[in-house]
């Protein structure tokens, strides 16, 4: 039998009207790439998302368009998020970082009809303008008083705004209609589509607000993102925050530490969200400053493991860790580590040893570990096998991509991560490896997470990364790569392998020390694995010199 | 274009399993029918779920088949809700305090094939027997050693669950499939059934968890639902408490203010949900004992208008109070009056305005106002109309009842809620009264709502209604009807027209004054005007002696 209630489709509209009408007291600030800073609301942005709307629709965009961003953090690059979805078109963000074979091959894939880009890349645009569709054409973000000379006929984003009408009603259409589109990050290969649904946004918003982010940072919640916008939904929060009414402070270009602790000082941030890059710079910050920002209580950290040290160090400076794990592929979030008021007053160490862990499955995303043969495994914490997930957030496929999406949809529609773990009884996943940097040492896999947590935690290291070398016994041995803190006080391998002892076997530790400058990385801020292996590739074991 | 988004749907089993998997922390406490305090965990629950649901399958239930509850709060009911609508059929719970007319009406209409009830309840079902539907059985929700004598042929809950396995997947089904059928309480005339689905259940609940009830009362959740699961979901809690992880303290069939002070205290009690009338017992034991209960710092209070002396008088004595306003048909959150963080230092006095209004929308929740012309009304705090409210949490028509259907649903879709009332521009809701209690004076509206909430400030008084009694010259006048709080020291009509004319019209205050010493009440709570006006059937206007 059929319930008796009305079906309103879950749209991305909803969440911006929702704001305009009852977060009225909210503010979104943006540091500008003009230099300034910028202060609107709600109300003003639905107004102006209107606006931006209308001019699009001028333009020529049609439901199922690919309009694309290259732009940092700000409010204009969030209109374009609501203008473009809000239409039925599809907001597609590239990673400014991208190679620019790469842009070249996103745009030329996603077909993009638009370009709305910052300041910034004017001149890389002028540089690779041929690599872009022909008859693409360019917005800059930015007003007719900033305008710069250009061959690229661009369009003024403030001049197509001016003089539309600021009121209109949202066309509706069903909620599967698709919203955004971001490539993943490159990481393991060619990047690939992952073309996100009004739904499965609209439910990833609700899904976080359910899952205890909120309540964890407490009620005034002023969230500054540093994970980018053109990075997977700037892991939701344009969504999130008016939703809820949150405070957004948009940082623009400059995410070094020290620029990062002076906005949020100044802006009174309460909570931000990052990759662990980031919050390296913003510990030095601390360190320099001898305190924290004064209103900041949490940072939300993801996208490559937070080493214990790196929470440990946070957690005792008065700002509580949320730990958490996701991809592009989800939305992106799929577990956190906001821990239960239930066990708050366990000790320090048990509590950071929970935090260091990817945390527990949001509300909405299933998880499954899968086995070498096949079999799904226990949930106990020993068990490891990869991770496969299922759920509204989660992709189905790859935009027109079928190779790509053969290999990580499995039989019953669940998504393979890639990414090796395993799940407490409790619920709290651990992640070991991405299954393309496990280590496998005479026939045993060694987790290279496990090993760079440790080596992170010693005092003279500053970065850590551990990586196969082959070996001709035992197939493949654990390397330690690292980014001393001062070259004239080097670690030794000795020091790291008996701090290593504490919770590893003897055979998984590294046998060998290599100290570099600094990692690659890749354009999420990642250390990029492929890359350094790379680089690695004359690399000799010792037990072969 | 589609997005490739997973479609999972949004399944009522998902939220238990969620619960069970990653908050096993969190307990649910629950004074039982039999006398003692009982405790439990959502693994243990979903256990004892699925040994009931499996139960029930043997028992003949199908999908589809409506299975009725008649109980207080408490674990076991809270296990039915999650083991009938797993399995695809529908929980019907009835509201013990109903008529034995009504009981009858609505156990036929409903067709109920099963009837599960706490032990209080048996003399009544023995009396009543031959009103049920003919073929269906008697379930009582005790174990095998409280098991009383009976003419019905009853099973014994426990009995069921005993020796069933402990583990199940839950089939997966459409998620607009019927999940729970609950009764308007029948204030304005005979009950009219709503039937939720899995999706609105499911989205309902991620809608107030995104809508500040979490964050405003803080990160230690504890909840105690004064409101029955017996009416309306008890306003979502069985659902919000494990997707959010909260505590949950069922307070069995004691709900006077000294039995909920008592337990609030014992239990630490951080916030409560209920109807007015519960909060001014509290607030009595509350005088009585010099103070609140420690652990209590938020109530929210529903059903009906909050007093704003009822309001102040908690906010004073520490707990923050939040006013919503909803209905059966809405699952049944439409508004609530959790304060933005951003205006938190307002003083004392705009907050407790702002805090008496029916607060700002949930997201999900659409509303307009529409005159008497049929025309939108501006939200602007002035115009004033009937409320209609749409969204996936709204019915779109009463179960098997097409003229009560034809009666609330326009040609837009919208739900006429019945009420009549205005909405400011920052989105605040004000309710003035029910149209159907709404007084007509010389062709001019007064709101029952505004003088009550004023006569109930008065010192003497302990309940105020206002309702509209008949006047040859001016069509309606409105009458004061009062209980005191002590018969030897009256309040005068004078007095509560002084306090009155603060802030209404000379023309809008009452004529005359009755004590009377109680107000009838309906089986949730609420006064009953429609049984006050019969009453008064006799009154005559002073203007007529
Ligand atoms: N908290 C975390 N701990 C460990 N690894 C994480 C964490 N969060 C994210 N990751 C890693 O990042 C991956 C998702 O990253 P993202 O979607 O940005 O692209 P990518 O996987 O880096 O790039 P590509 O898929 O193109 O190779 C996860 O599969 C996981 O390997
Ligand atoms: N905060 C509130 N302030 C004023 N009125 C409220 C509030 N909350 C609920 N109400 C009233 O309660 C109504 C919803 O109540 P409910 O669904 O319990 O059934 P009912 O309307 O009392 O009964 P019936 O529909 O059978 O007459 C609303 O339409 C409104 O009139
Ligand atoms: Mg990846
Ligand atoms: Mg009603």
């Amino acid at each position: 039998m059929k319930g008796m209630m009305m079906h309103r489709p879950l749209l991305i509209s909803g969440i911006l009207d929702y704001a305009a009408e009852v977060h009225g007291h909210a503010t979104i600030v943006s540091r500008r790439v003009e230099g300034d800073i910028h202060r609107t609301d709600y109300p003003t942005m639905r107004a102006r998302v209107v606006q931006l709307s209308l001019a699009l629709e001028e333009l020529g965009v049609k439901p199922g368009d690919r309009v694309a961003t290259l732009a940092w953090n700000g409010y204009r690059h969030m209109e374009l998020y609501y203008a473009i979805s809000n239409i039925g078109a599809i907001c597609h963000t590239i990673n400014p970082r991208l190679s620019a074979e790469q842009l070249g091959y996103i745009t030329n894939h996603a077909g993009d009809m638009l370009l709305f880009s910052d300041l910034t890349f004017v001149p890389l645009l002028e540089k690779l303008k041929d690599i872009f569709p022909a008859d693409m054409r360019h917005v800059f973000m930015t007003d007719a008083a900033h305008m710069p000379e250009n061959t690229l006929n661009a369009f003024c984003y403030e001049d197509l705004l001016d003089g539309q009408p600021t009121t209109r009603d949202w066309p509706e259409f069903d909620e599967t209609t698709a919203a955004g589109l971001c490539y993943t990050s490159g990481t393991t290969g060619d990047p690939k589509g992952v073309l996100y649904s009004h739904r499965s946004s609209v439910l990833h918003t609700l899904q976080i607000a359910a899952s205890g982010f909120l309540t964890d940072m407490g009620r005034d919640a002023r969230i500054l993102p540093v994970v980018p916008l053109f990075h997977v939904n700037a892991w939701g929060l344009p969504y999130l925050a008016p939703m809820v009414g949150a405070d957004l402070v948009f940082p623009g270009p400059n995410l070094d530490g020290e620029s990062l602790w002076t906005l949020m000082e100044e802006e009174g941030v309460t909570s931000s969200w990052g990759v662990p890059t980031i919050w390296q710079g913003l510990q030095g910050a601390i360190d320099r400053h001898g305190r924290k920002p004064a209103a900041l209580r949490q940072i939300v950290v993801g996208g490559s493991a937070a080493p214990r040290s790196l929470i440990e160090r946070f957690e005792q400076s008065g700002v509580s860790v949320n730990h958490a794990w996701g991809m592009t592929e989800m939305s992106p979030i799929g577990s956190h580590g906001a821990l239960a008021w239930q066990i708050a007053d366990l000790p320090f160490d048990e509590r950071m040893a929970l935090k260091s862990t990817q945390g527990r499955r949001a509300y909405g995303v299933e998880m499954k570990i899968v086995g070498d043969d096949g079999k799904r495994q226990p949930h106990d914490g020993k068990a490891k096998g990869e991770l496969y997930v299922r759920g509204n957030n989660i992709t189905s496929g790859y935009y027109e991509n079928d190779a790509a999406t053969a290999k990580v949809m499995d039989a019953e529609g669940w998504f393979a991560t890639g990414d090796v773990a395993s799940i407490r009884g409790d619920g709290y996943l651990q992640l070991h490896d991405r299954s393309k940097d496990l280590i496998k040492s005479g026939g045993e896999w060694i987790s290279s997470i496990d090993l760079e947590n440790i080596a992170t935690a010693h005092p003279k290291v500053a970065q850590a990364a551990v990586v196969a070398v082959p070996h001709p016994k035992w197939d493949e041995r654990p390397l330690l790569v690292v980014v001393a803190k001062s070259a004239d006080d080097l670690p030794t391998l000795e020091e790291i392998q008996a701090l290593m002892l504490g919770s590893m076997a003897r055979w998984q530790l590294p046998d060998d020390i290599v100290f570099v400058e600094q990692l690659p990385m890749t354009a999420t801020g990642k250390i990029s694995k492929l890359n350094l292996r790379e680089s690695l590739a004359d690399y000799v074991h010792p037990d072969l010199r």
